[in-house]
């Protein structure tokens, strides 16, 4: 027997949830939805969707739950009035939070004899059902397969691991790098910019080829060291890197562009040198990360 | 004609120069080599090269000159003895530097009645001839278009305009977003790390899919508001980000990792929406940076 057209129930119908339950519409499944303002179910409704009369008849409609609300305290509001009916059911639950919201939830569940999968959404709203959406849960892994291809109805789905905490801080990592990539895309567009290039033409060359290729090749080949914990720099140490940090702090103020960037770039450096790994390769500054808040 | 066997000298033999030296040597050019301490020229000489008598018999040995030295004063004090040697050949400079120095030089040069083309070299010497390895030139169109058939011999020549400094000021752009996300992957690899997730596994989401898919997807889309000067923020303002970071901060402290990162990333855009851009998108960013010096 095959997955398709099961019915799932989806909670929470802000923007993500709608997408999530219309995403499920047009695959063909029978889906129930319950949102805590009930106006917001209508245009589900005229797709096809059955809205709950309450949360307990939401949670009674299927043996899977789709739960997309604003955080964790949202979840247990919606949920707890029907924690009874939710036993020996499964809740996927795809808001943002932290590893341990993460945790304390999946301990909620496994409380009250739910199933139990944490997810993240990698894509905005509109991209919802598209191939290529990358969708990370994490959880016990027979109720991952179990669900797994109803999942893949709203993307492609990727388990993580049995620790519940890692969807979320998966997608929390990968947007600490986002920002500071796009900062630094801002820094680099800001510096040609002063010489009257274009941000949409340095995209050819710093986009097209530069990230994936070159930003993406050094990282590749670094993580193993990372790994190992052992930093060879023989090839190019980190006091190497922050000479040429100087160089570009100093074409900044050059150009009349705000060197902030690069200088916060810097003292990261100048940390991981005073601290012993001048002569190591780049990725030693990690070990700097690693040694807790600062 | 092609430009295939045609003579060249080569000026600078460290670990650059000799790799410029070698690929030249393979494609059956030519090759004069004259470096300040003359013992470098050994292996080249075995492979094929002569070594020259002296800066003057380095230059007049052909029409093209690759030099490759340490900086622009490098520059001067080697070819200052051989400038009217010089006089009617051209000077292809790969040194780093900023773009006042390029520009100086080609004053210099043709001050000096000498072709110049200023250059940067985007991978290390390994991938010099390499097909994929990416180098930057520019100042005149003539001398690039003259000279393009025996560059494409050190790796894939690109003109980016007539102005020298634009090749050295891509190449400071390039390394300050490197840096940017170079720390940016650190930082998300110490996050997944703490929970024990490995850099090398984290790469297969972080560096296959996560950076070219998403992070050059959202910088492709954004890049022509900043070419328009208009920032959209309907969908995702710099409020909204402040708040993702914030989470970040949140999330690294409760997992006992540095947030120092995240932390200058939301301080960046603090600044952007103290200065008015709170509703505008996430590429107003940008304003503040073309500001100036902090
Ligand atoms: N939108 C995106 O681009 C995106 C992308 C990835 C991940 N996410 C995550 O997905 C989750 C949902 O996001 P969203 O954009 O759909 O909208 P949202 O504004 O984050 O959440 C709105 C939903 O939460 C409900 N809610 C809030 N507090 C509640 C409570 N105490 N009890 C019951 N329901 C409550 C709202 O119900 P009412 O309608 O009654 O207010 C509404 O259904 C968030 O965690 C977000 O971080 C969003
Ligand atoms: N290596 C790389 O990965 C790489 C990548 C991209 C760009 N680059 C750039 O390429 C350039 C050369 O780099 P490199 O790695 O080959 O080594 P380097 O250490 O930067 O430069 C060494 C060369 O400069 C010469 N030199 C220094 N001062 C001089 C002077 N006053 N007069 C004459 N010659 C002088 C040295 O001659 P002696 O042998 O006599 O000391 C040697 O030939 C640099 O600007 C570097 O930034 C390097």
């Amino acid at each position: 027997m095959t997955d398709q057209n099961l019915p799932v129930a989806v909670v929470g119908l802000g923007p993500m949830g709608a997408a999530l339950a219309a995403a499920l519409l047009d695959r063909g499944h029978d889906v129930t939805v319950w949102n805590r303002s009930p106006g917001k179910a209508a245009p589900l409704v005229a797709k096809g969707a059955r809205q709950a009369d309450d949360i307990v008849d939401a949670v009674s409609a299927s043996r899977l739950l789709v739960v997309c609300l604003a955080d964790y305290d949202a979840l247990y509001s919606a949920l707890g009035p029907a924690r009874e009916a939710l036993r020996g059911r499964v809740v996927v639950n795809l808001n943002s939070g932290t590893p341990k919201e993460a945790r304390e939830a999946a301990q909620w569940a496994e409380g009250h004899g739910i199933g139990y999968l944490d997810g993240a959404i990698m894509v905005p709203p509109p991209l919802v059902g598209h191939p290529g959406s990358l969708f990370l849960y994490s959880g016990p892994t027979e109720v991952f397969e179990t669900h797994k291809e109803t999942l893949a109805d709203l993307g492609d789905p990727t388990h993580l691991g049995t620790d519940p905490g890692l969807a979320v801080l998966y997608n929390t990592a990968l947007l600490s790098m986002m920002y500071s990539s796009l900062n630094g895309f801002l820094h680099a567009a800001a510096l040609v910019g002063s010489a009257g290039v274009g941000a949409a033409e340095f995209t050819e060359i710093a986009v097209d080829w530069f990230l994936p290729s070159v930003i993406g090749g050094i990282i590749k080949a670094e993580a193993p060291t990372i790994d190992k914990g052992e930093y060879p720099g023989e090839l190019a140490s980190l006091e190497m890197n922050v000479t040429t940090l100087k160089h570009i702090i100093g074409t900044s103020d050059e150009q009349r562009v705000d060197a902030g960037i690069p200088a916060g770039n810097k003292e990261l450096l100048d940390r991981a040198v005073a601290a012993g790994f001048g002569k190591s390769g780049y990725s030693s500054v990690i070990e700097i990360l690693k040694r807790g808040a600062a």
